[in-house]
């Protein structure tokens, strides 16, 4: 059975996008939308990318859309294509010929997961002819004022495979985002789990000191996003530790030694039971 | 010919989900479902991660909906798709769709056998959005109150080439389950095969002897289901050493030397014949 | 031009599957019918599979329904798919689904030859459930009593990159069959091929020096398949030697060295011309 | 402009395939046919493989259908498939259904070209069964009396990745096939060309030259195809070492130090110009 | 919100071409265009390839069809293919096609990321036959006068998988252009973006500082292209280091010690804050 | 604009093929032409084997059909396919079945880019048989008088993977084409382009001393097609040197060091400016 008052607050939480700035990535971002060029944002996994987007977006008023690469993803996924719709073939627009028509924001996260046809496609928006070709249309659409294209990529993922090419890098102005600094994470854990300010600043210590871990083995840091979740369940009764050991422990390891090291941190920091 | 009264028995084993907690897997998962944030189980094959949901299924009256992950698995297997009916298209929603839309229990089986864009598909459903995108039908479908997604991988198997992306894995909760403790198992055995409570006894004290061996050369340990094969087999009156050569030895390897070594084993701790 | 009275013999062989138990096999799988378990036959290519799933077919009433594995199988070529008769869409069952309704044997030969989709379909009918989903009837079809799948591979084939998955392989009760003893192969050979038994002794005998060659640089043994094909050429009328050269010899090897060294066994072996 | 005299000279070449049995070939292949057992037939390109094929069906009096191997072979390329005809869907029967239900021989060249599904269909074939089941349709055609199934490879060719499963072998008998010994080679040149018997005897003592090379670099030595070939451009009036050149050296090599090497043997081995 | 005056420039600066000649290229472009030969560009990302040809094509009154390639791009995305209109297909023309009918140049970016068949189609285009073969349609399309095509690739791309076959390339009349001298960049810079000429001075030193950095880990230089996003950063009113860092060093690296070490480079080049 | 002059040239260019015989390769195509033996020839990128096909046509006033192989090239783009046409499927013939039917010459240059089942199609055409199973179709399109079968490759670089199969190669007749001797090669550079004689004497003597270059680091050498690009920039005004920096020395290679190299000997072996 659902808490009515949890299902309350996570319509609160999607309401208003709560964004803390840690350098001048809004003026960054702000010049780019003034002049129409394109953003490529650089960060960790869990560190706000989307949130920093969404907050953007709110701000300016313009409609976001979000779309997420993956490597079955092709250019069709992007632009359209026809349907059969009874005994007729009707043309659906994809999600990024309807941005570049209402002027949104489009947002393509893990670009390069994506397949290089969907790379290209974007090439003509990404510099001064700001249009799309619908070669299945025989068109071409010029993007609507207000049009803006921004793309994300973690750098610790990248691959000799898996990798922006420098040809459509170079047609970006980039962003780089890490983990907001300890004050500004424990308003965000605060204000996204509804979490007293000890039990938030006790998982911003947690998370830091997992970030911290000389010749760690992991392949990420504890996320801003993984302390959200550990406070969400606290928040839902849960005990602290348990909710680190569901929410962070067994999310970054399923190595047995680390799983116990990491628990073993986590008796260090956190307040005694 | 078939037994009636075994396919009887195999009717009551299907009624009522029997699930023994072992730790606090059940109070995590239900602080998850009153947040509506997805769960990874985390286990060895046959260890009862299956059981496990259907257990908090009925438990919470949700309904559940189970998909087995393999690579030629594409987001179409899940979201639906069109189908020619006599000569006209109809739209016919895939499991997941369904499950958002009725306020099921999503349970995807082995999730990284499934190809990227399954995972990808899932994004929305696993964060503060709770929606799922139908690009072929232009629509968002909101989350039904109840809809919780759940999926489960076993870590010993993961590799460079099938894991579980960073980015999907932090929007999770996880649960490690293992195999249960010995009086546990026994409970288990003898409910769900019948058998006396000395050929459960004898059949948990091989597999946690089988578990226990020191470098094993065997990809896995003898798992609940297992145990509980082999009990099936004596349960139809088969010799309890055929029904562990056929359920447990034959099975774990396919090596000689290992087939006779762990025939030994299980010499030395079933009571003699 | 045939000859008559071999193609009768030829009918007379498939009338009757003649099986000759060698262990316990007959009970393991009489007792996994009952419980409707699943059942996977373990054994090298040509010892008698095929014929040990006929005779408990056979033995039980039951349709029995073979379907070769291959990597181009997918799960639409077992459970259906519909296909256009004349303007109109129709449904045709695949084979497994066939026999699912219809309370069959459903004998899937070789099958890590598969792509993995077809292991994981079978999942659900090889569990508890025992129902096959049917996603695009948008069904599930319920077993029918007497409906049992058994499986098959040939261990040593085994290979990384083709194998049982653990998940497919723990829900099965194994058979493990080798080639029969000495006088059993020689019933075998003379019940199937009509040779004197001097003829089916002298091909048996040849059969198992091979088989305990040294060192040996051959992929598999001499098969009783193998001997009877030769017992066949024989009875035909080809002379002995030319027989199991050309169904023994050049069949196990291509290279000159062994097929010379194979020709200087037979003639150790065989009587003298 | 096209000389109608050799015009009427190919023809004549189809007319009555011309084959000289080197050994047991011929006993072997009707003891096989006389039982209905599947042929494998081994030996070097162009040693006359599908000659001796066309001689063996034309001697029984049986239709010959011969299809090539391929990568890109699948079994619908050979069971046949639905073809739209106006605005109806037509079955076209494939070549091996044709060879079934006519009673032909049914050849395949170079079946380890083909892909795995095109092996696994010829299974049934290649038992007692003597059935195809053609699942398109839902029905089993049984094999008409005098279906043959024959299938050719070059052991030469074979590699880990592209072999005849052992499955599949062992349904064979097996006939192993060279090059012809001198004296029936001359014959087959001078009847295959109506060069005069010098010139024959000249090309063959060349390709036995070739064939006898101590440590060749060759990939295969020459064959009776290509001596048949260099037979045919001199009774066109082309010269014996432009012939040799063009249909011998220039085919057996690409590498400029052995085609000088080939035609200093060819110096030696020919009459002088 | 969008600045209106940054949108008016935006669309003078895609008005009239602005090329600064460099070298021959305007002579040798101009020769092959009057005797019809296809031209191969070479040069560096962003060093003006794209804005060459544009040039080109506006100085001859000729229309420019641009086409970027990729890897899943096949030859019926350049020639064209049916597609379904209401009950009935409708052949539409490719963009080549397009090009190959009206006389217009074609410029195909970044060829050798297409897949071969993309390169074969244009070979009939490439020499004296200079028509392009419709297999579809069964027509070849001779190209009307002024039909020019031209292909540009960047050879520090290149690989052995991804080249251009020889048997391609020496169709082709090659150009290699790179990056502009000082005085040249300072020009486009400044009319490209608007900034003042010691802005575009500092951001063309800063540039060449860094392409004659000894031993440089970069994949590539700085390129004119991302001075000009820098300059349109500074143009907006980002501060010159903020501008410098988001178009320049963020983009040209993700590697922490190259990221400082660029800035510093910075530090040293521009003038001070 | 284009030069109305240098367009009737091209013209006059297609018109007559322009061959001069090197050594006996026009007897032998005769003689093969006469026996309808098909041909492979064999030789490096731009040495004139299309010329010679060309040539070999006109003279014996048959059609020529050339088809580029290439990668993605199936079967079915050689022979033949169902379209839909309204609501109707018409049968087109490919290039290959057009060539069989009229009785043409059918060029398949570069066969080795293929894929397998195009060259597997055409063994029926290169043998005995000398017609073409159209599968689809259910037919078998005998060759009409005068069809012939050429194809050709550059031996220079056949790789492990791409390479001619000893079953497809031993059907042909071949014929090896180099670059023609000095003298000839002027005539056929004076012919094509119009220059005068001395710059095609230049021409041929720095093409000549590339291809004598010791340990040269070029995959090839300058082929006669690039010398006639490179006299057709001169013939439209543009000057030697920058006619070989353009045609030869540009597209010989992209590597710095290589092309300085080059430059120096087109300095040493041109006449001075």
């Amino acid at each position: 059975m659902l808490n009515n008052s949890s299902a309350t607050s996570a319509e609160s939480r999607t309401g208003a996008p709560f964004y803390r700035a840690v350098g001048d990535e809004i003026e960054v971002f702000r010049a780019a939308a003034r002049r129409g060029l394109p953003v490529l944002l650089k960060g960790p996994t869990g560190c706000g990318k989307t949130r920093f987007v969404e907050a953007m977006a709110e701000q300016s008023g313009r409609e976001l859309i979000t779309v997420a690469g993956h490597e079955d993803m092709t250019s069709a996924d992007l632009v359209g294509r026809f349907l059969l719709k009874g005994s007729e073939t009707v043309w659906v627009d994809g999600p990024l010929t309807r941005a570049v028509r209402e002027g949104a924001i489009f947002y393509l996260d893990e670009v390069v997961e994506a397949r290089q046809d969907t790379t290209v496609v974007i090439h003509p928006l990404a510099d001064h002819r700001r249009a799309l070709p619908v070669d299945r249309l025989g068109t071409t659409v010029p993007a609507a004022p207000g049009f803006q294209l921004v793309i994300s990529y973690n750098p610790g993922y990248q691959s000799v495979l898996k990798n922006l090419k420098e040809s459509t890098r170079q047609r970006f102005v980039a962003i780089e985002l890490g983990f907001p600094p300890a004050q500004a994470e424990i308003d965000i854990v605060s204000h996204e789990t509804g979490v007293d300010p000890q039990t938030a600043q006790a998982l911003v210590a947690l998370g830091n000191a997992i970030r911290n871990l000389d010749g760690s083995p992991l392949r990420e840091g504890a996320s801003t996003r993984m302390l959200i979740l550990a406070g969400g369940l606290v928040a839902e009764g849960l005990g602290l530790r348990s909710a680190v050991q569901a929410a962070i422990v067994q999310i970054l390891s399923d190595d047995t030694d680390v799983i116990r090291a990491l628990g073993e941190l986590a008796d260090a920091v956190l307040p005694p039971m």
